[in-house]
């Protein structure tokens, strides 16, 4: 069942080390069959070089039941089918703790637009969430984790199609996209950012967001209608 | 004697190379075999790529003799060995230069839980540990090195199973675990905290420790009881 | 047609990978032919591994049109163009978005010659540009990046012989040089003073150029009539 | 001649690219016969993946003339063979541009003995040199180079062999053992703690020496008479 996403789902996971976004397990994809409601995603904490595509596990989108699979799915599953539930655009996503944009996730800050490198990719800042509560730490954590990143959206007017990636606070990035290389992609580039705006900040302490004519322009040229952008 | 555990060690040893955690010899790794009251430690200052798992050094637990092996155990014996002595639920332990946690332990300070990555290991800060005085630094040095690791867990009323490392203070750190391997484990989530936190304080330099409920969430779900959680 | 030219600017987009400079597609060199008045450049958007030398795209000096190639050349084209038609000494051209060089572009500053590694290859600051205006962001952008570059250096008075670099504002950096290979090596060193620079102001952060005597032993020494160094 | 020895300079040159010291041929090691004081160091500008032991190039200490060597030997000859006549228990000298320590030579900064990790190799602060004079550096620059070294150590009153580097103001560091193995092996711990410095200094800005008593043990228990360490 769903032979090709699975493959896509696994491939993905295995980028995440080659591009030095994991240490160990830290780290999981998924991707979603939109018409069959099914996710397919890592399975909990086996090794990337000993894993193999059917080890993807295959969940419901509403109930989070295994439907196919002999592995347990990874824990932070709860978290993306609230992210796939109600950001329909949404075809891959990804969880990390990359070095970079886990500093920023732990300072609890927003990632700026500060320069173009950030404009090709993100329509505007990344979001920090906001710190969870007790209430929901100790509820049902996971799926509140992907309620927070929501709010974030909704409360910020940020489509998750222009910003394809969050801060959790105190934790780490999640990043998606049309599929699930598309979402490793994204991931790559918010490392890459985080790298570099720590740094343009300690050279600028009050760095700011780019002008948002250049923001546009780089943006739109590879995102809008008219995109006709390729280095 | 001890074969497997034998191997387990030297394989630990091979461990810090892979991982980045050691420059030229500057590291070791020891495991125990609690029945026997027997350590297994690297050799004193013999090369990686040409260590064999016969090098290892098989010395008592209580006098610090060797039982077997050609070779002199690593200089930091006596170290391993009052920690052994004194933590009973150590299995194995490490000691490297790792850069960041070096870093920290250079600079005196604690690495504070700032974030999950730290929660998902050590159920709160890994602390450093005070300057060691004229006399303990004159006497039996590498031994006073393990009895102010000792005071440092105690004073601060901390269980070195929830805490699974110490910065030693102008010196690096200590990391252990159940066995070899996941001391070895234990100390590249330290030195990948190491890093983070550097550059979170950089960004926040009034950086505070996590809400204790994120803490507990995290370190539970993989160490408590009830444990559930897998990447 | 400029079938050893092509073969070299492929070469030296292929060293962008080689030498950490780029992530992705997010790089290209090109090379011109001076008496053709044909410029050589990377196709747009093709991953480095598939890459051919016959995927080199040659493109008119003053029209931009395509000459030969099937494939659509960078998006970049335009401000290659430009440099090469006001700066007459170039022999090729590379664009990265290199991390540290990128960082100083964020910041919108200068890398002032605080060492020897720059005297030896830049005579002098490598500037940044000014911001670009809206007008020229939402005119002929590409066109506009190469003009504002080509203002920096003649309202500065720079030779771009003598300092074969520029970071644009809020962007990343150009650098060229002799031929493409050149360029790329230029490119290089300027990722190598941007890192160094970084922390040499960190640690001293009122930091300033190093003296002019030594700037000149250094760049002539390498650069003069009377050139003889080598390392 | 020299056949032997040739071959270690020929290692030692090898050992810069492997150990991330030098970026392309910014480095050279050299090593020096005392009996017939002939000193063997790189050529100039030659590629390290070419780089044969037979293109080494033999000099006379006192004169600077080549002996034996088709190639020209490195330019920075001059300052190799003062530390040999005026520290004569220099057996190998490295330079090269290495990040870290080069971060700190470009702020005009000692590096001071922050660890432990420093007191195993150097007995206290590895200094750094004035600035050179306007007349210096349009002299005989490499000489002079040298000149000031030595002065550096003279008027600090530092042993060479106690603190086997320096790093040159502006400029990078020189480093030296008792031959050339020896010395490629502190320069790559002085990189290191060139690395382990600047961050533990942002984490503690008034950063200061470790305890004396500590410097001792370890510089000791490697380097002195009843030395009995090893990792």
């Amino acid at each position: 069942m769903l032979e090709q996403l699975k493959q896509q789902v696994f491939e993905a996971n295995l980028a995440l080390p080659k591009h030095n976004l994991v240490t160990f397990t830290w780290g999981n994809v998924s991707g979603i069959d939109r018409e069959k409601n099914l996710v397919i995603i890592k399975p909990s904490g086996v090794e990337y070089d000993v894993m193999q595509a059917d080890d993807m596990v295959v969940v419901d989108l509403f109930t989070g039941q295994v439907v196919e699979g002999s592995k347990k799915p990874s824990s932070d599953t709860a978290t993306h089918l609230e992210l796939y539930r109600q950001f329909p655009t949404l075809g891959g996503i990804v969880h990390t703790h990359s070095r970079h944009a886990t500093i920023w996730a732990q300072a609890g800050e927003d990632l700026i637009a500060a320069g173009t490198t950030h404009a090709d990719y993100f329509y505007g800042s990344i979001p920090c969430t906001r710190k969870m509560t007790a209430a929901e730490i100790q509820g049902e954590y996971e799926l509140e984790t992907g309620k927070v990143i929501v709010e974030t959206f909704r409360s910020r007017n940020i489509d998750p199609k222009d910003v394809p990636a969050v801060l959790v606070h105190s934790h780490g990035p999640f990043a998606w996209g049309t599929d699930p290389d598309n979402a490793v992609h994204n991931a790559v580039v918010l490392e890459e950012i985080g790298y570099m705006n720590l740094f343009s900040r300690q050279l600028r302490p009050n760095l700011s967001s780019m002008q948002p004519e250049l923001l546009d322009r780089h943006y739109l040229r590879k995102h809008g209608k008219n995109a006709y952008y390729g280095q």
